[in-house]
Protein backbone atom coordinates (compact mmCIF):
# COMPACT_ATOMS: atom_id res chain seq x y z
CA UNK A 1 0.00 0.00 0.00
CA UNK A 2 2.43 2.50 0.85
CA UNK A 3 4.35 1.42 -2.32
CA UNK A 4 1.57 2.06 -4.45
CA UNK A 5 1.24 5.41 -2.92
CA UNK A 6 5.05 6.23 -3.28
CA UNK A 7 4.58 5.28 -7.11
CA UNK A 8 1.21 7.49 -7.22
CA UNK A 9 3.59 10.20 -5.65
CA UNK A 10 6.39 9.74 -7.74
CA UNK A 11 4.36 9.54 -11.02
CA UNK A 12 2.73 12.75 -9.84
CA UNK A 13 6.14 14.47 -9.75
CA UNK A 14 6.87 13.44 -13.02
CA UNK A 15 3.84 15.63 -14.39
CA UNK A 16 4.97 18.39 -12.26
CA UNK A 17 8.29 18.37 -13.92
CA UNK A 18 6.60 18.33 -17.48
CA UNK A 19 4.39 20.97 -17.40
CA UNK A 20 6.98 23.45 -15.96
CA UNK A 21 9.10 22.23 -18.64
CA UNK A 22 6.55 23.11 -20.91
CA UNK A 23 6.08 26.91 -18.90
CA UNK A 24 2.82 25.75 -17.11
CA UNK A 25 2.62 26.16 -13.64
CA UNK A 26 1.57 23.02 -11.50
CA UNK A 27 1.08 21.72 -7.79
CA UNK A 28 0.25 18.50 -6.60
CA UNK A 29 -2.53 18.68 -3.73
CA UNK A 30 -1.41 17.76 -0.26
CA UNK A 31 -3.50 15.07 1.23
CA UNK A 32 -5.92 14.89 -1.72
CA UNK A 33 -8.32 12.14 -0.97
CA UNK A 34 -7.88 12.59 2.34
CA UNK A 35 -9.56 16.20 2.56
CA UNK A 36 -13.12 16.80 3.39
CA UNK A 37 -13.03 19.17 0.43
CA UNK A 38 -13.12 18.60 -2.90
CA UNK A 39 -9.46 18.36 -4.07
CA UNK A 40 -7.57 16.67 -7.52
CA UNK A 41 -4.45 15.19 -7.29
CA UNK A 42 -2.66 18.29 -9.96
CA UNK A 43 -3.70 20.94 -10.83
CA UNK A 44 -1.92 22.84 -14.04
CA UNK A 45 -2.58 26.18 -15.61
CA UNK A 46 -1.36 28.58 -18.32
CA UNK A 47 -2.51 31.77 -19.25
CA UNK A 48 -5.06 29.93 -21.22
CA UNK A 49 -6.14 26.97 -19.79
CA UNK A 50 -6.37 24.94 -16.00
CA UNK A 51 -6.28 21.61 -16.07
CA UNK A 52 -7.83 19.48 -12.84
CA UNK A 53 -6.26 16.16 -13.18
CA UNK A 54 -7.00 13.31 -10.91
CA UNK A 55 -3.93 10.72 -11.23
CA UNK A 56 -3.30 7.11 -10.91
CA UNK A 57 -0.32 4.95 -11.07
CA UNK A 58 -0.91 0.98 -11.64
CA UNK A 59 0.67 -2.31 -13.15
CA UNK A 60 -2.50 -3.25 -14.35
CA UNK A 61 -4.20 -3.12 -17.52
CA UNK A 62 -7.63 -1.40 -16.16
CA UNK A 63 -7.88 0.92 -13.30
CA UNK A 64 -11.09 2.05 -11.02
CA UNK A 65 -12.33 5.43 -9.90
CA UNK A 66 -14.76 5.61 -6.96
CA UNK A 67 -18.17 7.72 -7.85
CA UNK A 68 -17.10 9.66 -5.20
CA UNK A 69 -13.50 10.81 -6.66
CA UNK A 70 -15.16 11.75 -9.81
CA UNK A 71 -18.20 13.82 -8.48
CA UNK A 72 -15.22 15.45 -6.25
CA UNK A 73 -13.21 15.62 -9.39
CA UNK A 74 -16.22 17.49 -11.33
CA UNK A 75 -17.50 19.49 -8.12
CA UNK A 76 -13.57 21.53 -7.76
CA UNK A 77 -13.46 22.10 -11.50
CA UNK A 78 -16.84 23.43 -11.92
CA UNK A 79 -16.25 25.93 -8.70
CA UNK A 80 -12.54 26.88 -9.70
CA UNK A 81 -13.16 27.16 -13.27
CA UNK A 82 -10.87 24.22 -14.75
CA UNK A 83 -11.26 21.63 -17.18
CA UNK A 84 -11.37 18.21 -15.62
CA UNK A 85 -9.16 15.41 -17.07
CA UNK A 86 -8.59 11.92 -15.31
CA UNK A 87 -4.47 10.81 -16.07
CA UNK A 88 -3.76 6.85 -16.12
CA UNK A 89 -0.11 5.42 -16.43
CA UNK A 90 -0.22 1.66 -16.74
CA UNK A 91 2.42 -0.65 -16.93
CA UNK A 92 5.26 -0.10 -19.23
CA UNK A 93 2.86 3.11 -20.29
CA UNK A 94 3.37 6.68 -20.50
CA UNK A 95 0.41 8.70 -19.11
CA UNK A 96 -2.92 8.72 -20.69
CA UNK A 97 -5.30 11.36 -20.07
CA UNK A 98 -9.18 11.08 -20.53
CA UNK A 99 -12.33 13.43 -20.28
CA UNK A 100 -15.00 11.95 -17.35
CA UNK A 101 -17.27 10.81 -20.22
CA UNK A 102 -14.85 8.57 -21.65
CA UNK A 103 -14.63 6.35 -18.55
CA UNK A 104 -16.85 3.30 -18.26
CA UNK A 105 -19.77 3.69 -15.94
CA UNK A 106 -19.37 -0.09 -13.77
CA UNK A 107 -22.47 1.00 -11.54
CA UNK A 108 -20.42 1.20 -8.43
CA UNK A 109 -17.49 2.50 -10.02
CA UNK A 110 -15.62 4.59 -13.43
CA UNK A 111 -13.15 2.31 -15.09
CA UNK A 112 -10.70 3.13 -17.92
CA UNK A 113 -8.86 -0.45 -19.30
CA UNK A 114 -5.65 0.03 -21.37
CA UNK A 115 -7.15 -0.52 -24.49
CA UNK A 116 -9.74 2.38 -24.03
CA UNK A 117 -6.80 4.62 -23.21
CA UNK A 118 -5.37 3.76 -26.35
CA UNK A 119 -8.49 4.88 -28.64
CA UNK A 120 -9.64 7.48 -26.23
CA UNK A 121 -6.76 8.97 -24.52
CA UNK A 122 -4.24 11.88 -25.27
CA UNK A 123 -0.65 11.93 -24.44
CA UNK A 124 0.38 14.46 -22.22
CA UNK A 125 1.88 16.51 -25.27
CA UNK A 126 -1.54 16.44 -27.11
CA UNK A 127 -2.90 17.55 -23.76
CA UNK A 128 -1.12 20.74 -23.33
CA UNK A 129 -1.40 21.95 -27.10
CA UNK B 1 10.52 23.34 14.10
CA UNK B 2 8.35 20.60 13.63
CA UNK B 3 5.73 22.57 16.05
CA UNK B 4 5.85 25.22 13.73
CA UNK B 5 4.86 23.32 10.61
CA UNK B 6 2.19 21.88 11.83
CA UNK B 7 1.08 25.03 12.98
CA UNK B 8 1.04 26.37 9.75
CA UNK B 9 -0.54 23.78 7.89
CA UNK B 10 -3.29 24.00 10.60
CA UNK B 11 -3.68 27.18 9.42
CA UNK B 12 -3.33 26.78 5.67
CA UNK B 13 -6.47 24.05 6.49
CA UNK B 14 -8.75 26.60 7.96
CA UNK B 15 -8.16 28.54 5.22
CA UNK B 16 -8.99 25.82 3.12
CA UNK B 17 -12.19 25.31 4.54
CA UNK B 18 -13.05 28.94 4.39
CA UNK B 19 -12.43 29.12 1.09
CA UNK B 20 -15.05 26.24 0.39
CA UNK B 21 -17.61 27.22 2.64
CA UNK B 22 -17.87 30.44 0.38
CA UNK B 23 -17.94 28.35 -2.63
CA UNK B 24 -14.11 28.67 -4.11
CA UNK B 25 -12.42 25.78 -4.90
CA UNK B 26 -8.95 25.89 -3.05
CA UNK B 27 -5.72 23.07 -2.84
CA UNK B 28 -2.35 23.19 -0.36
CA UNK B 29 0.23 22.17 -2.72
CA UNK B 30 2.33 19.13 -1.43
CA UNK B 31 5.87 20.04 -0.13
CA UNK B 32 5.73 23.60 -1.11
CA UNK B 33 8.88 25.11 -0.12
CA UNK B 34 10.87 22.04 -0.50
CA UNK B 35 9.85 21.34 -4.78
CA UNK B 36 12.44 22.30 -6.98
CA UNK B 37 9.16 24.14 -8.96
CA UNK B 38 7.63 27.65 -7.82
CA UNK B 39 4.70 26.71 -6.01
CA UNK B 40 2.63 28.55 -3.36
CA UNK B 41 1.14 27.38 -0.19
CA UNK B 42 -2.38 27.42 -1.21
CA UNK B 43 -4.23 28.55 -4.80
CA UNK B 44 -7.94 29.34 -4.41
CA UNK B 45 -10.02 29.89 -7.75
CA UNK B 46 -13.90 30.43 -8.66
CA UNK B 47 -14.88 31.54 -11.60
CA UNK B 48 -13.79 34.58 -12.26
CA UNK B 49 -10.35 34.73 -10.01
CA UNK B 50 -7.18 32.90 -9.21
CA UNK B 51 -5.30 33.49 -6.06
CA UNK B 52 -1.77 32.24 -5.37
CA UNK B 53 -0.93 32.60 -2.04
CA UNK B 54 2.23 31.88 0.30
CA UNK B 55 1.24 31.49 3.70
CA UNK B 56 2.98 32.14 7.25
CA UNK B 57 1.75 31.57 10.77
CA UNK B 58 3.79 33.28 13.76
CA UNK B 59 3.75 34.34 17.20
CA UNK B 60 5.89 37.21 16.44
CA UNK B 61 5.08 40.54 15.41
CA UNK B 62 7.04 40.98 12.00
CA UNK B 63 7.34 38.01 9.67
CA UNK B 64 10.37 37.58 7.00
CA UNK B 65 9.70 36.34 3.58
CA UNK B 66 12.76 35.06 1.55
CA UNK B 67 13.58 37.10 -1.92
CA UNK B 68 13.41 33.53 -3.29
CA UNK B 69 10.07 32.93 -1.81
CA UNK B 70 8.90 36.12 -3.06
CA UNK B 71 10.27 35.44 -6.63
CA UNK B 72 8.79 31.75 -6.94
CA UNK B 73 5.20 32.84 -5.81
CA UNK B 74 5.70 35.62 -8.64
CA UNK B 75 6.30 33.67 -11.34
CA UNK B 76 4.26 30.23 -10.61
CA UNK B 77 1.19 33.35 -10.88
CA UNK B 78 2.54 34.77 -13.77
CA UNK B 79 2.67 31.49 -15.84
CA UNK B 80 -0.72 30.24 -13.97
CA UNK B 81 -2.47 33.96 -15.02
CA UNK B 82 -3.27 34.53 -11.14
CA UNK B 83 -2.76 37.13 -8.36
CA UNK B 84 0.08 36.80 -5.84
CA UNK B 85 -1.30 37.24 -2.36
CA UNK B 86 0.62 36.56 0.96
CA UNK B 87 -0.88 36.07 3.72
CA UNK B 88 0.28 36.10 7.34
CA UNK B 89 -1.40 34.84 11.01
CA UNK B 90 0.24 37.09 13.55
CA UNK B 91 -0.16 35.67 16.86
CA UNK B 92 -3.88 36.62 18.36
CA UNK B 93 -4.78 38.10 15.12
CA UNK B 94 -6.90 36.78 11.98
CA UNK B 95 -5.26 36.12 8.74
CA UNK B 96 -4.33 39.57 6.75
CA UNK B 97 -3.24 39.57 3.38
CA UNK B 98 -0.99 42.01 1.31
CA UNK B 99 -0.06 42.46 -2.08
CA UNK B 100 4.41 41.86 -2.63
CA UNK B 101 4.14 45.54 -2.91
CA UNK B 102 3.10 46.21 0.37
CA UNK B 103 6.22 43.90 1.75
CA UNK B 104 9.36 46.11 2.95
CA UNK B 105 12.30 44.99 0.91
CA UNK B 106 14.70 44.94 3.86
CA UNK B 107 18.15 44.25 1.31
CA UNK B 108 17.90 40.70 1.90
CA UNK B 109 14.69 39.77 2.69
CA UNK B 110 11.00 40.98 2.60
CA UNK B 111 8.99 41.62 5.66
CA UNK B 112 6.08 42.51 7.34
CA UNK B 113 4.72 43.92 10.54
CA UNK B 114 1.52 43.52 12.24
CA UNK B 115 0.97 46.97 12.57
CA UNK B 116 1.62 47.48 8.46
CA UNK B 117 -0.11 44.39 7.88
CA UNK B 118 -3.26 46.46 9.72
CA UNK B 119 -3.22 49.40 7.89
CA UNK B 120 -2.52 47.69 4.69
CA UNK B 121 -3.63 44.09 4.75
CA UNK B 122 -7.26 42.79 3.59
CA UNK B 123 -8.82 40.15 5.97
CA UNK B 124 -10.50 37.21 4.68
CA UNK B 125 -13.75 38.16 3.93
CA UNK B 126 -12.28 41.26 1.92
CA UNK B 127 -9.81 39.44 -0.13
CA UNK B 128 -12.51 37.22 -1.70
CA UNK B 129 -15.40 40.12 -2.21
Amino acid sequence: MRNAKAKGSKGERELVAFFNENKWSCLRAAGSGSSKYPCPDILAGNAIRRLAIECKVTKDRSKYFTKDEITQLETFSRNFGAESWVGVKFGGQDWFFVMIEDLKDTGSMFSLTLESAKIRGLSKEELIH
